[in-house]
C-alpha cells in the first residue's frame, strides 16, 4: 500500500506552494524559482494572499481558492501558521504535504508542541506530511525539485557526467548533508532518482521513505543518512525488501559520539554500546556502513558502475611502480590477495610493454605503453583471464587534452560486466577525463581510503534472511509467566534452569543447603565438582571469593561448602540460596555469549572473546537476535580470536559448529522473550576440540517486564 | 658539509641538459622548455651534437665545449650513453648530475650493471648523481624545473591559490607520486620549497635528500614517499635534525604487501614483521604516517596553517544538526573531547543566532547567523576562550558567488595562531572559497577521514632523543664474547644469566641434575617452586609438557623432577642440562617485552599485551631501541592492555613503572649486543601491583653473530 501512495507525493501531478514569494533571495522564493526550474510539468500553484502573480503564475489566496486537484503542497510559511494551513490543505482534498519552516521540535519549548499537532492532524485527517524542518526533495526522474537546496540549482546547470548505469536513492534525516550527497555525487557521474531529507518527522520516517526508494523502479542503490531510526520495523522490512531486490544500501550512522553508555548488570551489556545495536542491524540487514562522504559515494560509485566480485584475487595495472605499491597495499588491507599472474599471461603483456616495465602483479605498463593503447588491452587481458575477481587500475588522469584510456574500446569491455573496473588517479582528475571514462561506464576514484571501501564492498555478499520473525521460536506461556514472575537479575542456578528447558546443553547441576544433601549431590555428580555461592543479592560471585574450583575430594568439597556458605551468609544474609554444585568443566577456549535488549532494535546477540579481551580490545561481533547457525558462523568468522579457535599454534581446532548452535539457541531465546528478558549472558563458554561440544560455566538472565 | 653541497644541486647557478631536444613531444624536449618555462635565471646549456641551437639556445656539441661553470647536468640520453656521459661532465669539472634516463637496475640484467657502473663513477670521481630513473626535481624557491613532470608545468600555469604560511618539501622514491603531490596540494592552497624524486639511487639517496631539505631554510615541513630506506643512519639523523628544528615530517611507506614474515625462534620476532620496524623508526623518529595521498596533505595543510593544539579538547562550529554530528564523530574517534560550553559562552552565541540554533557543543549557528557573520564572530569567541584547544568549522563552501566567512576579518583571527581552527566543506568548495578561505590563511577539507588525521597530527607532541646512540650502555667485552661463543636459541637458565647480569631483574634460579642437588635447592629457594626442563634442544617447553608449576611439597618435587628429566632424555636425549627451579611467581598482568634486530633499522624493542592476545589481537607496541623509562611509559600507554594495568575492573593498578624500567633495561641491552643478539624475548613477564615489581616467568636469547 504504501509504496504506491508515496508516489505521488514525490512524483506528483500538481503542486501547491503555500507561501510562495517572487524574492528569490528568501527560501520561500527560491523555493518555487527551483521548483519551476527543475522540469516540473504539471500545475505549479502559488498560494499566497499578499499576491495576484508570481513571475507570471497566478497566485492564490487560499489552497481553497485553487479549484484543481493537487497531490502535493509544500508548505513554507512561519511555523505558528502551519497546523491551519495543513487543515486548509486536508479541506481541500490534497494528501501530501512537505513542510520546509523550521520552528518546531528542534526549537523545543512550546515549538515542540506545535509539532505534536502537525502529527495529530496527519492521523486525523489522514493527510501524509514530510518534515517539518525538512530541506524538501528532488525526484531527478520526475525533475521536481521541491526544495531550496542550491545543489539542486546547479546540478539542473551544467551537463552531467554520467558513469553509472543504475540511479541512487538518498534518504537523509539532514537537509544540509542530504543535498551535499547531490553536490559530490555529479563529479564522480553518479546519477540519482530521488533525493529526500525527512526533518523532524513528526509523521513520515525516513523509514517510510527508505521503502518507497526500494519499491522505486528507478532506484538501484540506496544512500541513508541517519541520525536515529524511529521506526525499527519499518526500517528493516525495507532493508530486506532491498535485500530481495538486489538494491544496495549504503548508510552513515551519526551521533556515536553521543552514545553514553548502559546501565547494565551483564559485561554483554556493558559491552554492547548503543552503537552496536546500530552495528548489528546493519549487519543483520546486508547494508553497508561508511565514514566519511567520499567513502559512502566512491562506495555507490563501484556498486553502480561494476558487477559483484566474484572472489578476493585483485589484479593490478599502474603506470607508476609507486602508485602500484601504494594501491596493492590498500587492497591487501582490505583483504584481496595479488596473485601473481601465469607465465603465458604475462608473455603476452611483455609483448607490448617496454623492458622496465612489469608484468607480475601489479602489472606495471609504463607511461609508454599507455599512449599505444597498453591500458585498454591490459584490462581486456585482465578481464577474459580467469585469475583475478577485479581488476584495479591506478594512473594520472590530470591530462586535460589526452586520455589514457580509448572510452569507445573500454565502455563494450565494461558493457560485459564481467568483473569490477575500478579507475584511481594519484593525480587529480581533468574534467576531460572525468567526462572520457564516464563515457565509457567508469568514475574515477581520488581517495585510496574510500577505494578501499569500494573494493571491499564489491567483494561482499549479501545475506539477509527474508523473515526472521517467523523464524523466532516460540516461548511457551509457562516459560514467560516464570520469568515474568522474577523481575530483576537472576542468580546462575535458576538461569541455567530456564536456559537448559529451553535447549541449552547446560551440564547437570544440583543447589545444595545442607552437609546431607552435599555428600548425596556429589555421588550423583561425581569428582572434579565446582562449587559456587547461589543469592539473587550476589551477581559477582568470583568478586567476593564465592567460587571454588577443582574440588577432588569428599574432605576438600566440606571444607569448600562451609566456607562458602560463611562467606555467602556474610554478603548475602537471609538472601542465601545455597551452593551449585557442578562437575568441573574440561578446559577449552573462553568465549562470551550473549544477547541485550536495544530500545530501538530488540533484542542484539553478542559473541566476544572471553576473559578480558572482548572488553578491552573489543573482539566482539554482533547480530540483531534472532541468528541461524550459518550467521553465527559468520560472527564466529569475524573475530579475531577465530584463529585460536580454529587450532592456534598446534592446539587442536575448537568446536566452532557447537558455538554456533548454541549462539543460535541463545539468541532465539533472547528473540522469544523479547518483552521479558532484558540481558542473557553464558559467560564464560568452554569451547572443546571438535566434536566435544561447549560447556557453559557461568549463566546471567536479567528479567525486566515490558509490561 | 653535506647541506651546502647538495644547494648547488638543487639551486644551482648554471645547467646543462645532456640529450636537450626541440621535440616537446618527447621527455628531452619537454624538459628543456620546462627548466626555461619553471623561471631559472642562470644560463643554460642544452647539450646535444644533432642541434647547433634549440629555441634560440645555443646548443653544444659536448659538455667540454661548454667553457663556462656548470653545477649540474640534467641526463636525458639512452642509459648505454649515460656512463660516458658521466665522466665528460666529471671531467668538466659539473660537480652534480641528475639521470633522469631509464634502464638501469629496474629492468635487472645487463641494465644492473649499468647502475653499479654509475655508482662507481660516484665514488671514482665525487660527482654526486640524483637517479638514475629519476623524474627530477622542482625547486619552487629557485625556480628550477628540472624535471619532465606536467605538474610542474600545471603548477606554473594559473595563480596559484597560497594558504599556509610555511613551505613543503618532498622527497619521493616514485616520480609519478612525488610530482602527484603537486598537483593535489596547490588545490588546497599549500605551497612547495622542493619536490625531489630520487630514482634508482645509485648515489644519492632518499635520506640524503631528507637531510638537505630538512637543512633548507625554506622548508617548514616535509613530506616522504618511501619503498624502502637504504641508508637508515642518515635517514634517523635527518629526523632529529627536523625534531629539533621543529619541522615535522608525514611519511608514506609502501610495500607492506610484499613484506612476508621473519624466520623466529621467538614470539617477538614472529609477531614484528618487517614493518613492524617501520612503524618503530616512524614512532621513535617523530614522524607521522599517512595512508592515503588526501590523508598525507590534508596533515600538512594543517602543520603549515595552524598552530598546535595544546589539549585534545574540540569546539565544533556548524550551519547544519547532521554535518556538526558527523564532524563530532569523527573527531571523537579521533581521541578529541567536545565539552560543552560554559553558560556564559553559550548565552554569548545565543544573542547572534537564531531560536532553532544550537550553542552547546557542536554550535549550530544556523545558515541563518553566517549571512550575519555568526561564523567570524564564533570562531572568535571560541578563539579567545580557555574552554578548547581545537576548532573545527564544517559548512558548505560550494556557493560560487558568496562566502560563509569574511576573508579579512578572519585572517588577523588565524594570524594570531592561538588555536588550530579548520575548515571541513560537506560539499565541493568552489574557487571562491578556495581562494577566500586561503587569503585568510587557510585550507578547505572535504575527506572526514583526512581531517582525523589532520587534528591527530595537531594534537599529538614530538618527543624524539636527539641522540640515541650516545645513551646506549656498553656491553663489556665479556659478555660479548659469552654470547659470540654461543650462536643459536639459548635456553632458559642460561638467557636469565646473562640479563639478571646485565640488571634485569630475574628471581633466584637453580639449575638441577640429581636428586642431591634437589633438596638443596629447594631449601634455598623456598616452596611453592615451579620446575622447568632445560635443553638447547628444547625451545617450548611448555609444548613439551616439560614445565611443572606451583610445586608445594618435597614430595610433589621429587616426583615432578623425575618425570621432568624423564620426559628432557626422551625428547632432548644427551642434550638435557638439567631442571631449573625457581620461586613461583605470584600472579600478574601477564605481558610480553621483546627485541629484534630488523635489517634496516637495528634492534627494534616490541612491548605488548601476553599470552595469546598479544599475538592474535596485535596489541603490540614498538620502538627502536633503546629507549628511556618514558618512552616506554608511552609504549604501555598505546596498548588497550594499558586498561588492564591501570587496574580493570577494581583490580590493584599494576606496577607500571617496573614495567617501564624492565622495557628500557631489555631494550639497551638489545641496543649494546646489537651485534650478537639477534632476537630476546622475556615472555610472559608478570607484572604485579603497583610497587611489587615484576616477574619474568622465561627468556630466550637467540645469538645470531654477524661476526
Amino acid at each position: 500500500m504504501l509504496p504506491a501512495m508515496l508516489s505521488r507525493l514525490f512524483a506528483p501531478s500538481a503542486i501547491a506552494v503555500i507561501g510562495a514569494s517572487p524574492d528569490a533571495g528568501r527560501i520561500r522564493g527560491r523555493l518555487l524559482q527551483l521548483l519551476r526550474k527543475g522540469g516540473f510539468a504539471g500545475p505549479i500553484y502559488p498560494v499566497n494572499p499578499s499576491y495576484a502573480e508570481i513571475d507570471g503564475l497566478r497566485c492564490y489566496k487560499d489552497v481553497s481558492a485553487i479549484g484543481a486537484p493537487v497531490d502535493l503542497a509544500v508548505v513554507v510559511i512561519p511555523a505558528p501558521h502551519v497546523p491551519d494551513s495543513l487543515l486548509a490543505c486536508a479541506r481541500a482534498g490534497i494528501p501530501y504535504a512537505v513542510v520546509i519552516s523550521s520552528g518546531f521540535a528542534e526549537e523545543g519549548g512550546a515549538a515542540a508542541a506545535l509539532q505534536t499537532r502537525l502529527k495529530q492532524i496527519a492521523q486525523e485527517t489522514g493527510m501524509r506530511i514530510l518534515g517539518p524542518n525538512s530541506e524538501g526533495f528532488y525526484n531527478a526522474v520526475a525533475g521536481v525539485a521541491a526544495t531550496f537546496s542550491p545543489a539542486v540549482d546547479a546540478h539542473a546547470g551544467d551537463a552531467p557526467v554520467i558513469a553509472g548505469a543504475g540511479r541512487i536513492g538518498v534518504v537523509a534525516q539532514s537537509g544540509g548533508i542530504g543535498f551535499s550527497f547531490l553536490n559530490r555525487g555529479r563529479v564522480l557521474g553518479l546519477r540519482f532518482s530521488s533525493l529526500i531529507t525527512t526533518g523532524n518527522e513528526a509523521d513520515l520516517t525516513a523509514a517510510d521513505c527508505f521503502w518507497h526508494l526500494v519499491s522505486d523502479d528507478e532506484t538501484a542503490a540506496l544512500l541513508l543518512f541517519l541520525e536515529t531510526v524511529r521506526d525499527a520495523a519499518r526500517f528493516a522490512e525495507a532493508a530486506r525488501l532491498a535485500a530481495q531486490r538486489g538494491k544496495r544500501v549504503v548508510v552513515v550512522k551519526v551521533g556515536h559520539s553521543e552514545g553514553g553508555s548502559r546501565a547494565s548488570a551483564s559485561h554483554t551489556a556493558a559491552m554492547t554500546g548503543w552503537e552496536c545495536a546500530y552495528r548489528a542491524a546493519f549487519r543483520s540487514l546486508g547494508m553497508i556502513p561508511a565514514q566519511d562522504p567520499d567513502e559512502a559515494l566512491a562506495i555507490l560509485a563501484a556498486l553502480t558502475t561494476s558487477p559483484p566480485a566474484r572472489g578476493r584475487r585483485a589484479g593490478i595495472i599502474t603506470t607508476s611502480g609507486g602508485a602500484g605499491a601504494w594501491l596493492a597495499d590498500t587492497l591487501a588491507a582490505a583483504g584481496f590477495s595479488l596473485p601473481e599472474l601465469s607465465p603465458g599471461l604475462q608473455a603476452e603483456i611483455r609483448s607490448y610493454i617496454p623492458s622496465y616495465g612489469s608484468t607480475r602483479n601489479p602489472v606495471d605498463i609504463t607511461a609508454q605503453a599507455v599512449h599505444s593503447g597498453g591500458m585498454n588491452r591490459t584490462i581486456g587481458l585482465l578481464t577474459d583471464s580467469a585469475e583475478v575477481d577485479l581488476i584495479a587500475v591506478t594512473f594520472s588522469a590530470a591530462n586535460d587534452t589526452r586520455l589514457s584510456v580509448q572510452p569507445e574500446e573500454l565502455a563494450p569491455l565494461l558493457a560485459r560486466r564481467e568483473k569490477p573496473v575500478l579507475f584511481f588517479s594519484y593525480t587529480l582528475p581533468s574534467p576531460l577525463a572525468r567526462r572520457g571514462l564516464a563515457e565509457a561506464g567508469a568514475a574515477i576514484h581520488t581517495n585510496l581510503h574510500a577505494l578501499s571501501a569500494a573494493a571491499k564492498a564489491l567483494g561482499s555478499q549479501v545475506r539477509v534472511r527474508a523473515e526472521p520473525a517467523s523464524a523466532v521460536a516460540r516461548a511457551s506461556e509457562s516459560l514467560l509467566e516464570k520469568l515474568r514472575a522474577h523481575p530483576g537479575p537472576w542468580m546462575e542456578f535458576f538461569a541455567k534452569e530456564v536456559l537448559a528447558e529451553w535447549g541449552i546443553p547446560i551440564a547437570p547441576r544440583i543447589l545444595v543447603r545442607t552437609k546431607e544433601e552435599l555428600a548425596r549431590a556429589a555421588r550423583r555428580l561425581g569428582f572434579p565438582l565446582a562449587a559456587k555461592v547461589q543469592s539473587p543479592a550476589i551477581l559477582h560471585k568470583t568478586d567476593v571469593g564465592g567460587v571454588q574450583l577443582n574440588i577432588r575430594t569428599e574432605a576438600e568439597l566440606e571444607a569448600a561448602f562451609a566456607a562458602l556458605m560463611d562467606k555467602g551468609r556474610s554478603v548475602a544474609g537471609a538472601a542465601l540460596a545455597g551452593v551449585l554444585l557442578e562437575p568441573m568443566a574440561p578446559p577449552g577456549v573462553e568465549m562470551i555469549v550473549g544477547a541485550v535488549r536495544d530500545a530501538t532494535f530488540g533484542p542484539v546477540v553478542m559473541l566476544g572473546a572471553g576473559g578480558i579481551a572482548a572488553e578491552l580490545l573489543q573482539d566482539t561481533a554482533y547480530r540483531l537476535a534472532p541468528v541461524d547457525e550459518s550467521e553465527a558462523m559468520e560472527m564466529i568468522a569475524e573475530l579475531a580470536n577465530a584463529r585460536l579457535l580454529a587450532g592456534y599454534r598446534g592446539a587442536p581446532r575448537a568446536d566452532v559448529v557447537a558455538l554456533a548452535r548454541l549462539t543460535a539457541a541463545l539468541s532465539a531465546f533472547a528473540a522469544a522473550c523479547r518483552n521479558e528478558v532484558a540481558e542473557v549472558e553464558l559467560n564464560p563458554v568452554l569451547v572443546h576440540a571438535e566434536g566435544q561440544g561447549v560447556s557453559v560455566a557461568d549463566a546471567l538472565i536479567v528479567v525486566d517486564a515490558k509490561v
